[in-house]
């Protein structure tokens, strides 16, 4: 519904000092102090951009003479060679803040696309394309805000804003009812509890327990549909995902969602979305 | 010849408070204060490690009773199904730090395992592989420190330490040779200072400006290696660069290397690299 | 079940320096640098214990040769003038932290207290004490804590943790059914849905809307009792908080108690909990 | 005279985190973003009105686009229900900071409140109401300036900007002579030395020792209106502090007042001021 | 009496980061990982030696494995040639931190030095050697702390711990008797006034408005003896300060000591102090 | 060609918060709220002016209301008794900040100024006047940024982006060859290398080592001139600094210069360089 992230002026600062941004020797040498430039930032392929907002919050913690129009909004779908913003200002901040405009829009439009190919692999079915907690460290708000750009959802943030309980916990609890009991006894009363099942027994203790959501792990698509239909049979306000090592080849995703899950979860959104390639092209 | 990097304390505080680690509400309800746990960390294929200095950090970072034991040290090459490191202590922390850990460790074992692959591709030349500033904000200094452990060499840090004239600094500055002028003018005396050229004519002026170094800019591989015989006949001290959009495909990067040149910068070993595959396992 | 919290080191540190309590005037200039001193903490009234974690690490942030001995734990309840942690080592350092280490004993402590008084005032009901987002800025953290400390529970941490519907939420999204649906649509799927409702027809609307709890904001009693039977009547699972100026006064809660609503939520635990009286005696 | 007081905008921004007013998933999920809106703060009570400024930076941090119309000055005296401010801006952005801002304003008009009645009940006597140290850690500042507006007095910032020599500090250096003395040699010459004393023989020693003031900790009136006398006589130049568990109440504080003291410093003014209550309510 | 100053780890590793002491290139390619080394730190002329406690401090921060041991103490008088300190640990981190932990030294020691010739050249009168306000943005707790351990005392530490009411203060209050009162009403009460006179009336009036301590700025000599008389013989307990462009030259300040000032105040102290020349060598 | 540098706001923000400005007692009870003022910034003797930016900075970070007029620019020679800038605003402001902007003000200047002698020393001459790295913990850019200023130029900035190997690197790489060597095969490609000699021999096997730079250091005139000579006739690409202990004396400068060197780089211009004495006053 809303593609809302808070700009990172931290990490912003952090990127431009570990850069030099503002000891570009190569710049304050060759580039006049009064010298005055135009620019375009382009698209080299096609997908979903996200992180322009970042890019404007760039080069203006640089500079704040710096003017940027954005021709595109985040979320948009464009092609290869489309003009996605211009760029005005002092030809030396534009310059030495380019790279890092482009490490965030190149990193976070990479997940935007990459989210898009994995919920069209899925359309037509329930299940929604969610993230997981294996962002890149310092980047998580970015990543998820990336991966709704490009049409997922999100799964809890963190630790804290969720009950995921999984094998070691259900071990060190005494069992999954003791577990889930434990949780609803200790967590805020508006969080959910979720267990991780890989086999049919579990997903039997989990829906006795009266888990909220079940996670079914690294099942085969078999498997897994047995356990939809058992759900969906005894308990059929549970949510349910799945996830394990799915991948983003969307023949796997099609298969995975007709098996009849809420949600399929997947890593490789936020950490091996190749970067999506742009380029800052003086006018 | 060094892996050096510092532990970056910062990144990992805020990485674990993203993630909420203090309060992994799952874990601090089904998990016994006193519960102690062994853990080992276990790859899921083939690569080269990096980071595990960080791996430790981030643990004790969250807990220092924690005590993790590397099998292996950064750098090193492994197998599928390898045991990297031991883990043991408090249950709680183990799991509640998990996340963080492997997201560091996984990232920089993807750039390293890269890394690795894009120089197995040129040995036996003279070509050593460079990294780019196109780095994940935030991260550079990991991420280039990833890129030693897989064998390849670091470029410039970042715009401080090193002079690099590219298309638009020699319009500003009204021709190659003002440029490099102005930067031996303005620029420490330690930096050398390094031209890019897109044309043999540029490549020329380059020399004619005596440049130290020459970039050799999305060149064919026959203008490059035309390229590089004309700078060898007439400065054989002058250092060429190949780089822009090479790639990481090995025959590609063979025949790159194959031209003569010194160094092949690949912003892909940085901003394209996928996730190696760790996972945290109780013993 | 478990009092856990982080201990707040830039919290300790920003109050040590408020304090200036490394420029102790006084005490640098009468008592000699290697004066050793011992001291105890004596309560002055009757009440529940909670931040001796802090006051450990305030003392031992401003000098780490400073020995705590603590005679109780977070949580305990104490009489007047029990001893409850003994403090050793240099005089000017134990002089000089004092005061912010009995500042956040003493409000903590006083949390802790007020809400063990609610929590015995239902004893015997479902009904749990919860706090609420009316907490001290910057301190929510360690009030949660201690709210816990003191036998109560912790509603959400913050906006991201949980969604609360309100009044105006509803109108500008057009109503419960709507904001509801909405809410579902956007929220993390591990998160539930509550509705705040001043009316039964309210109460109505969200049963219909089927929120996973409703929130009875400001009604009197047998107002309430009419709508928790409501709610029960229709939808067994869905939980009930009582909310809105109700006050820590025992009759009163004990009368909302028994309406039979699962949670009463008490700004006042956090934001008006007197200062738990307690002093530092060198022995 | 002067209400100064700096914004807090660290505190600011760390409260607006913990509260995750940038992530309200309730708010973003059923507030159109467009959405413009229009509010009053109201008050609930009578009191004194502290910390208008934190409430407009608090609104304007997290949006800048909220505009802020104050009714009433910080430090004005208020009925029960009487507008104290009106808001306009994004609906989403008033939404989300509303509770932070309510926060520190409830929190430190509770502090000016508590303090008015304590001025007033020594109203006509030559004494002054003081806070002291025992501060909410972070806050000092801030709370500070509350009793200011409250109409009371600051006592020294923190163990930097001033000398009171203490039991401890005594019995470290050899008596009160040789305290006050080491003090004088120690501290900066434009600190007064300020000796605290229980009984009328420690009165005597201060006077010998000529602190600048004399701090009458713990005494009963009678006793107190001695120590006053002798001092008065003996030395009329210096000034007289009561301390030491007086509280709030009016009676007490007159009584105390009447024995001629020139300051009555009260610790619970800050740590035991009750909430002040206010509203923000949607035009 | 005490030479305390915090450690100030901030700045310690903002000097460290600023040096680029963790990527010093040169010693991370030439010395190896293992090789340990043992060093000394010797003076190149004599003086009086401060800042040791940061100098190990800065060598810790960068590696908790080297050891240093001190020969002598801050404020150690110590002649040229002279070992002050022992350094033994890791080769690499001893030469990567010793150029920032030389530069706090020969600072610190500079201030120092210079501070010991001032009060030598004062002694046997009356006059204490301050400093002033006018120190190195950032250093002021180390410089501040130099002086006093080359002899000399401290003035306020900012504009918050004394009150110095100056030419521009006076003429907007309307005159030193409504400027003194002001301050008296305004200031907390263990804080002096001093009031800033360049004539003789400003004397008289400072002293009618019974002023603290009265400061003689710029006054020649005659004119300052004629001061000090007026003020010794109407108020024998006001204290008198002599400042303004009195430099270092001893014959300078005996004259002026010999008025019968209580103080002289020297912005030289901490602005102009020539570095003090240490250089670490290996044994 | 270029004076640039950053503001240091955070610097700046430390510098305001050490002089205590937001809590200038003095000004705050003296100075009413509303009273504006002008003033001037006036030069006590004749220089050349460093650092004006910050002051600007510094003013406005205490109030955004003071408007600052420049009267010259940084770098600019002025007299003594000349007008730099121009203030108006807030009175309180001004008179609350103007410690501070000063401090930054005097200690750039006479950086500035001194160097500005230095390098007038040796004009006609080939040599540049080179600062080092022994500047003031924390002010390196801004002392970098002075030395520019006064027509000096900057060596490298930090350990990171130069190589300069002294006595101890090539005892621990095993001779200036190997040293040399490791250096090459560790830098990044645009960093030169540079050999620390204090002998002929030392200057004979840089040569052949084939060093970009080599640095004569401690080395008496005659010996100088011929190791110039030396490398001159053998490599005269090789560039050619001298160092130690050379200080500021024009008549010294003048005849290292003669001796041919391409730089000579001076500690004493960062590290003693006097105060350059400016006053605030008001119009």
């Amino acid at each position: 519904m809303s593609h809302i992230y808070n700009i990172p002026y931290d990490l912003i600062v952090r990127a431009l000092e570990e850069d030099g941004a503002a000891s570009d020797i190569t710049t304050l040498s060759t580039v006049p102090e009064q010298e005055q430039a135009e620019a375009n930032i382009i698209t080299r392929h096609a997908g979903v951009i996200a992180g322009l907002a970042v890019v404007v919050a760039v080069f203006r913690q640089l500079d704040e003479r710096v003017v940027i129009e954005l021709a595109v909004q985040d979320g948009a779908t464009v092609q290869a060679g489309e003009r996605i913003a211009s760029i005005s200002g002092p030809a030396r901040s534009i310059l030495s803040a380019e790279r890092v405009a482009l490490n965030f829009l190149g990193h976070l439009s990479g997940i935007a696309t990459l989210t898009a190919t994995c919920v069209r692999a899925v359309e037509g079915t329930r299940a929604r394309i969610l993230d997981t907690r294996k962002t890149t460290p310092g980047l998580r708000a970015l990543e998820k805000a990336a991966v709704q750009m490009g049409g997922g959802h999100n799964h809890r943030f963190g630790l804290h804003d969720g009950v995921l309980i999984k094998d070691n916990h259900i071990k060190a609890a005494g069992g999954v009812m003791p577990a889930v009991r434990a949780a609803r006894q200790f967590a805020p009363h508006l969080l959910k509890v979720e267990v991780e099942c890989e086999r049919l027994e579990e997903v039997q203790e989990a829906l006795e327990a009266r888990a909220d959501v079940i996670l079914l792990d690294n099942m085969p698509e078999v498997l897994m549909r047995n356990a939809v239909e058992l759900i969906r049979r005894l308990s059929p306000n549970t949510l349910i995902e799945a996830s394990g090592s799915i991948g983003t080849n969307p023949a796997r995703l099609a298969a995975v969602a007709a098996t009849g899950v809420d949600f399929i979860s997947l890593g490789a959104l936020t950490h091996s979305a190749p970067n999506f390639d742009v380029s800052l092209e003086f006018a």
